[in-house]
């Protein structure tokens, strides 16, 4: 059905076999910064306009590999189409995050919460096999969901927030009602993602965005183990390959072997994990993601060649074993000039490739 | 000039000696959450206004104390207060973060950056003595300042910001104009430290609020050595008295020995570290002050007790030379039940009385 695999350093990379040079795509990569994107945003009306349309997705989605030799394609989407398909009305504003135009917040409304019907995600399914199709083999396709946690947050809060003050209060006031809505966020995000893999999706990625704004002690309760939840219920194969898993806890650098313990195949980490110490702590179990700061790609192309350098010398010589992904610690900011991300490009597979040779 | 300290549990936690319950003060205890608070800012007409003027700010610094059995009293201040020094033009917009009328975002600003004449804060040195006559020797009080860094965030920004990008761009682009802020920040907050220390302020807080958020590597070089220049610089003795130092980064567990290693006696905890880990890494070395998430307090009092019960035993039984502070580990939210922070302090003090009698 699917051309076959021409650059498979990324897949390679999440399982920790040898590649020849460092893989890299980079969060948001389909996005704003771009002026194409702008373009067909505009033509969509509307970001919602933009994902439920399969050509637009697709074409988006493929943008930034005309530009980048990047190793990897990501799905343009949103992490929020679950609790959208569940009724709760998700819409962008310009210039704006997400919202929701029916939060989650009393008993009532949790009580009237269910794994939605997957019918309702086929937009999604469907823009994963016609983005599978157009990429011909190029590079691997990933798939990706917000995390249980994640998706609560702005279930409750409605939209985002600088204290999580909603969700929080439900947490500790009514733990009985976050559980039961943590348990159908999961079940879901699993057959979504499942879904996902199935129209064509050669990897997956959870993003628990807001995991690190929890408390050590409900970091484990409310979010990881409804991260477990999903990865428990997750296809490992499909048409004889490995699907990696791929985990992303934003703040979660305290707790790197707990989120290692759940078995995903990737740990994805931000910009204040010390790469070499991750390495250690967790680089034999898993491989890592990540995890320059985008602000990185608003200096001058010697300061990003030197600050990319820097972070492939601290993840260490690559060994047959080991796998690192380049990535930044979050996705890249709408202000960042396009050139930028060129030279960061570049510079991870030139230098990734000498650091191979100098082993 | 100042009456005896009554109860010096505070400041004995600080220094690791022993004490007879664990002390607890919350950040932010003077605050909106108080409606005795919101009435004396209506007098005052704004934010400064109430800061600036050595009576308002002596009253709304001792109202939590006439609520809560506090060990510690905190002036009542700004983390802002010495870049308004400056002539930045600090202001606050009701129901909004703080804002500077002339923000540093060029090299001619940077370049007419000076520590200030301190008589530009003669107001907060005026606070600190007017509140230590009116403790009257009830609790410690505490002086603060941001840190050199969290100083240049808001110097650069202007304001709040959600990806930091301008201090961030001038950091990764222009790291010389940020080296030069940074000593001028550390050298205007280790002077107005050291005044307030002669003012009457008992142990000094630097709040490091956004060193979490830059990256491994800028941290060190960018924010923690910075925080270390001014602490070379503070005074350890003041009239006989040990003056405690205590650096709070928030976001910065994962940095906790370096933050140790710059000699502070105190480092204040966010509510993602866990305090048993915290405390086997650094508790040797440092006292410990935090680290409940403030939206805990927004529970029923049962939940609120099991949570303070479940903090302090996590820093498990405390010996002659370990030293816990209670605290929150973020300021205090304006929408707290004011009843929240009774059951929390009380449960402090019984709960802590008997593991150490349990001991």
């Amino acid at each position: 059905m699917f051309a076959p695999l021409q650059n498979d350093s990324f897949l390679r990379a999440c399982l920790r076999q040898p590649t020849e040079h460092t893989p890299v795509w980079l969060m948001r990569q389909a996005g704003r910064y771009l002026p194409e994107y702008r373009a067909t945003r505009a033509k969509a009306g509307s970001f919602m306009g933009l994902a439920t349309n399969t050509d637009y997705a697709t074409e988006v989605t493929l943008q930034p590999l005309e530009r980048y030799a990047l190793d990897a394609a990501i799905l343009f989407s949103d992490i929020l189409t679950v609790p959208d398909a569940m009724g709760l009305g998700l819409s962008f504003a310009l210039g704006e995050g997400p919202k929701f135009a029916h939060p989650v917040r009393d008993e009532a409304a949790v009580a009237k919460l269910e794994v939605p019907d997957m019918d309702k995600l086929r937009y999604v399914f469907d823009a994963v096999t016609s983005i599978r199709k157009a990429l011909n083999g190029r590079v691997p396709l990933i798939g990706f969901s917000g995390s249980p946690w994640t998706l609560a947050c702005y279930m409750v809060e409605g939209a985002g927030s600088d204290d999580y003050r909603l969700v929080k209060s439900m947490l500790y006031s009514r733990p009985d009602l976050m559980h039961r809505m943590l348990a159908i966020n999961a079940d879901a995000v699993a057959l979504y993602l499942n879904a996902q893999i199935e129209a064509g999706a050669q990897a997956v990625m959870v993003f628990d965005s807001w995991g690190g704004v929890l408390a050590d002690g409900a970091f484990q309760t409310f979010s990881l183990a409804y991260t477990q939840r999903v990865l428990r219920q997750l296809k490992r194969e499909h048409e004889g390959q490995r699907i990696p898993h791929i985990v992303f806890t934003k703040g979660g650098g305290l707790w790197l072997e707990e989120i290692a313990g759940i078995e995903p195949d990737v740990v994805g980490l931000d910009w204040t994990v010390n790469l070499a110490q991750a390495r250690q702590r967790i680089g034999a179990r898993v491989a890592l993601q990540g995890n320059l700061d985008p602000n990185v790609l608003f200096a001058q192309p010697d300061q990003i060649r030197a600050e990319v350098t820097r972070s492939l010398e601290s993840f260490g010589t690559p060994s047959a074993t080991s796998g690192h992904i380049f990535n930044l610690g979050h996705g890249i900011s709408q202000h960042t000039p396009p050139e930028s991300v060129s030279v960061l490009v570049d510079t991870v597979h030139e230098v990734s490739r000498r650091l191979r040779r100098a082993a």
